[in-house]
């Protein structure tokens, strides 16, 4: 019978964003990053010749090893938790427990400090995640790249402080989705091939390595240690330099932005009354029988409006990184590095469905688009027509008339009796280079 | 057996600050509270006369109603979160699952919308949470209280901009945090107090349950159905006016504020060359044995950087909260809330412990007052030099003297020959009113 | 000829929210606040016997004094600000240049610190700006209160997550903007009758003071330099202690963001296609000749965002306040709370004007309540049907119909054949509270 | 006369930290910039051959053009300020003021909208702005590097969490933030060689420019747009792709990291008690005359506060940027990305002279680092000693010794007759590949 009861867990109840969608950066897989990073250590002193190979072998058995880090290492996330409290982290009890197990000796841990194998832990833990974010936009940009195409002539009213403002098309305006996702990927994907594993021993130096073993065996070490974990080679311990993690949480925080916006558009232009988007399939009321949520709208906007000050936190951090291991800024960056990874894992998996799914009514963006009865190309006849009338009596023209009579004035103007009123009236023939801005995504633009 | 894994569970291991302290807030606790919020619901109608008073026990007793909420109901937290995403919130499935059972009938969720059962069970949650935060807060400053009266007449350097300043004592030093602990306390026992239900129904109108028992009837429902939350009765719904939340979250960050500001003194008056202050009882290393971490103060500082930017979100949120029910600002109050109160559930029982063992090392608070040899109460000697050999004279005496030749300097002075210099350069003889600083905590001040 | 190019100025080209609305928190202000701060604490001296009146009334005259603060003191705003770099604060030129004046002598400045004097300043201009953001919320909630009555029985779609929910009234919804502003003037105004005066001395003991005229005379001084300044009188010295400046930047934050709720509602609700509300008096475009925008919601809007963030630095600051005098976390908070006291007087001033000026169009809420053709009563219907045809047919019935045939289907079901389907279809019927909730503000509710 | 008194100004009273270094982001040059941006027009223009060179030359002459951008074009920031407020942006009425001059007639703002004006001018902005920041970067890590190798065998305490831990050296702690420096270098260069122009007409389709001179002339001209004013040509319009803004924040908040990292050392390693680094210069007190404080760190450490709030704001603005035109996120961007700039300005400039003037007190570092008694390589002692008298045995030997007696107690074990403790002992010899650190900043690692 157990003494105390299971420690709090969080399921995701609160969090329907991420929820299914995290297991990457779950406990467990904290957790078994945390046993990569300490078995990958053993690896590499081998690799680099200062371990029996065979020794190293049995490490990786013991914990798990296999070629997406260590598995089945037979630690317990609640346990461990609990024990973090003590010491502040969690790698102190877990290299106890790797220690009793009595395999390795004193090849465990070896010339490593709690934050090389938590930093480290940490990037791999976020280069897997980053996979998949990356994975789902590439999803959800392949998806709205055809709907671009597909809507590349659907031509609809461009808002602009929410008012109506020229014509622009379903297209073009998608067009700028995904370039937004384009850019975030790449930076994502940037980042994630920079992402540094992290060994420098109590204070940056490596000096218990070096002491061993010289100091080119201890140079020669963050490099190999990188390669067992699949990670960068680190130029230098940035134990305290913590750019690694910001332009991680930049990156991190752009895809949400992007996805933000893709968000803000399907939310305003799917209200009743606009009705011009909608998810294909919504969710339901809990009271109201008639309600098709835009579900996935809502829950990336809610990322969305949390993952900015998540990075926020991660840059005090790096300004507050006080000498060789700060006090408390470093403890601060674990779980809200964490909790974005998780607002990008969900958001993006919610962008891959929404974008999959996403439904134009091309009636209501044609009823939506009459609505100002021509005024919405009042620019375009500004510039046919201020030159005969002059800008005040135009301007006067415009403020007199509604959405109703503006083109009746038009034809009832002298001065316009030779234009082809219809044809200039013609919201489709204004929308610019709107085509264009279609077409250039398929040059990667 | 299970065709899936068990969903990914976040049990603190990143989050040492928090892990153990956090139950009041877990998914657990929450789920409690959104079944208790439901029972609450069904009681209340029958409270208020609506409905036969055994129907509303037989709804109790089904799903653990008790005076702390309800308990052992059988749901689950992890198939609950799942099902949360589908809609959006983890009410439509929990409705579906309590009508299920077959007890209550159309009672249960009767005339509420899943907002009113979020609202109101994070308002429950938030309740007790503060119950425990505020004991800890009580615990930490009664132990500070002590720590003060008895390092009354300890005289130390004050530092401002890091450079010593003037004398204080450790104990004004002590009353200040004290001060902070004890306003802090304040504005949550404030915002506590005035936590409301939530009930509006689908719109905040009440219109079902006014359509079915009439305005007057359904106008009493929300003071019934807070009165057996234990929560105050809602003045009008809050559904899009979230004062409620951005009152609490503010008042959470300001106790964090409070220990952050004990747990800053602390990291930097217990660095080994100033060794006034420390822990008594650090935290261990994984590589050096002689290292004691100052680990409650590091971790509370981790929680004090971490906090003011929920509380941010939780505002982004109120501005951001559309119409009746806003898309995706509501949703990511509920995380984010949540994070919050587990940091200052975290850090206040750290501040607690934290307090019950500071232990101050006079010789070192000596030794330190010492390092300026008297340049610390030059503003004293300043007054009564300045008169008698001018201000740029005293400016250059004090420029060209260093610690340990200032007194001396001061002896050589004619203008200097009637004063008592040593009187004038102990610093016990210029604190002030440090002492009265203290004993006006007696009066509660 | 001047040697040097004016130092550069921000008229506030870039924050069109405030300008024009932000001479209370100028530099001018600041600068008046600042001087008055000096002249109140030997003005103080005397209330307190320590000074001679007369001494007391030429400084008093030499700088300005007047019943609302120094004016025409003769310093100059940029030369100060140049200055400040050097020290850090623009004290210690301002003190030099006050005792250049060879007014009031040794008194000027006595006993007190550089923070004593802007920690003050800033709460006085603080003080009078919550003057002016409470005068134009009042203005702002009366225009709102008359608009909700007006508005009463305006029945209107209530939505939820951006979707048609159920009805509610237009009244109602402006009842909610009342409460959220009445609400935060509220947490203002109880903030800012707390706001503190500070005089503390060099580290908060009042050495210099005590020292000089024993410690019952200087506990007495900073009431006495509170009354001067008309602000309340400090329980504590509060250099470390920054409650008074978060609760102060909370209440800030608390009021943009219920600005920032009814701007939101008047964009989304004066989009085009909805065209529910107006500013009763638009912007114009660089471009588009018949664009009305509405200028005062996007600009109220554009504080709502942004003030949150400078909450949480304030925030920071207070939890970073390191020993007696906080090595960057007090620097950080002046232009801080500045530009959060600048954000709150621009929104309340456009509030205002917007409130004032809010147009309905009650031809569109009609249009738009009909759009879901009775959908969106039902909620009400699935009251009365659902006992006599089942959950699930009822919800087949809604599935299966638009807004177009939701009724008609109604009329062909032979269980609802005795209802008054005309009546229960009617969303005027189904407005629940919404009345009492407009009423109820006369109340002070 | 004036009918009124002339607008409120910030000249930076309250702004110490950028006052002085901030004419590159001042109104005055985002006026400039504004009147370069749209004489940029008229030449690009002229540049694509859609307008006579003759016109675009007398348009250039009329506004002050210069290969640095407009100067000398009598408009005056007060007057277009307060006009900015009316249509909540600055370019309405100065194109009103442009158009008034009656030069260039209808080429003035032709086929542009007023964010294409702001937005542009705003790159331009921070263009010039950035080159010096980057200049100060660059003075502060050539200064740092110079530092770097003079101490790099300057052995002192690595302090982890606030303990001393293990050796290091001043050196290779300074490598450590000229790393920082170097790669926030690098992220800001790379941002703003991207920094793109914003040329996409009303709502981002230049539709009015196509269909004046065709589609290809219209796709011409951001190119020769971003040409004139030294931008990068934008691959698409990005007025609600908001990345050039988020990821110039990001590489400004970065480079604000850095230097708030280098600050934390320096404040806490200048501390009196520890005393190894300080400031050339200090600042002065306004009452307490021996007083150096380190104004540069302080005002740094005071913008690393609160720069990543600013740039959690741009972030938000991003994922609020909806439609063609963002209905307040894009107003919310303008004074913050100016407020971020000015702290990165500031932070550079007080980092350059910070880093220049730095100096070291050998005997402080010497004498902390011996403060220890040998516990700080205990580590060392670990490796050679458990193999022979256990783990645990050593350990008791730690905890049972002090800073005097760890030396002795060693000397008194049996087990180490035979090892050389006097050079175990010195933490000279324990530095690791400290001096690497520091021998690889020359590769520009």
């Amino acid at each position: 019978m157990p003494s105390e009861p299971p420690p709090p867990v969080d399921a995701g109840l609160l969090s329907p964003v991420s929820v299914g969608r995290d297991a990457a950066v779950s406990d467990t897989a904290v957790l078994d990053a945390l046993v990569t990073a300490e078995v990958a250590l053993v690896r590499a002193l081998a690799a680099t010749g200062l371990l029996d190979g065979a020794a190293a072998e049995s490490v990786s058995a013991e914990f798990g090893w296999t070629s997406r880090g260590c598995r089945d290492h037979g630690f317990e996330v609640t346990a461990l938790a609990s024990a973090a409290a003590a010491g502040g982290n969690p790698v102190i009890p877990l290299v106890s427990e790797m220690r009793r197990r009595g395999v390795g000796g004193d090849a465990i841990h070896r010339g490593a400090t709690s934050q090389d194998i938590v930093d480290s832990a940490l990037m791999l833990v976020s280069r897997h995640a980053v996979d998949e974010i990356v994975a789902d936009l590439a999803r959800a940009g392949a998806a709205l790249t055809t709907f671009a195409q597909e809507h590349r002539g659907v031509v609809t009213a461009a808002r602009t402080l929410t008012q109506h403002a020229v014509p622009t098309t379903v297209g073009a305006r998608a067009a700028g989705w995904v370039r937004g996702i384009r850019r975030a990927t790449r930076r994502l994907r940037d980042a994630q091939s920079q992402l540094p594993a992290q060994l420098g021993g109590a204070a940056g130096t490596l000096a218990a390595s070096a002491d061993e073993w010289g100091p080119d065996a201890a140079a020669a070490l963050p490099a190999a240690f990188a390669a067992e974990l699949g990670l960068a080679a680190p130029e230098a311990p940035w134990h305290t330099e913590r750019w690694p993690v910001t332009e991680l949480g930049d990156a991190l925080v752009q895809s949400v932005d992007a996805l933000g916006k893709l968000a803000a558009d399907v939310l305003v232009l799917g209200r009743p009354e606009i009705g011009e988007l909608s998810e294909g399939r919504g969710g339901g009321s809990s009271t109201m029988p008639q309600k098709r949520n835009p579900v996935s709208a809502v829950l990336i906007r809610s990322a969305s409006i949390r993952a900015p000050q998540l990075a926020a936190t991660l840059h005090l951090s790096a300004a507050l990184a006080v000498e060789e291991r700060p006090d408390g800024a470093w403890h601060a960056e674990w779980p809200t590095l964490r909790e974005l990874l998780r607002l990008a894992l969900g958001a993006s998996a919610h962008a891959a469905a929404l974008a999959e799914g996403l439904v134009v009514d091309r009636e209501a963006v044609a009823r939506n688009l009459a609505v100002s009865g021509g005024l919405i190309v009042s620019e375009r006849l500004a510039r046919v027509l201020v030159p005969r009338i002059g800008r005040e009596r135009f301007g006067e023209l415009v403020a007199s008339t509604s959405a109703g009579s503006f083109a009746e004035a038009l034809r009832a103007l002298p001065e316009a009796g030779d234009l082809d009123l219809d044809a200039l009236l013609d919201p489709a023939g204004y929308t610019g280079l709107s085509g264009r801005l279609v077409d250039d995504l398929s040059d990667g633009g």
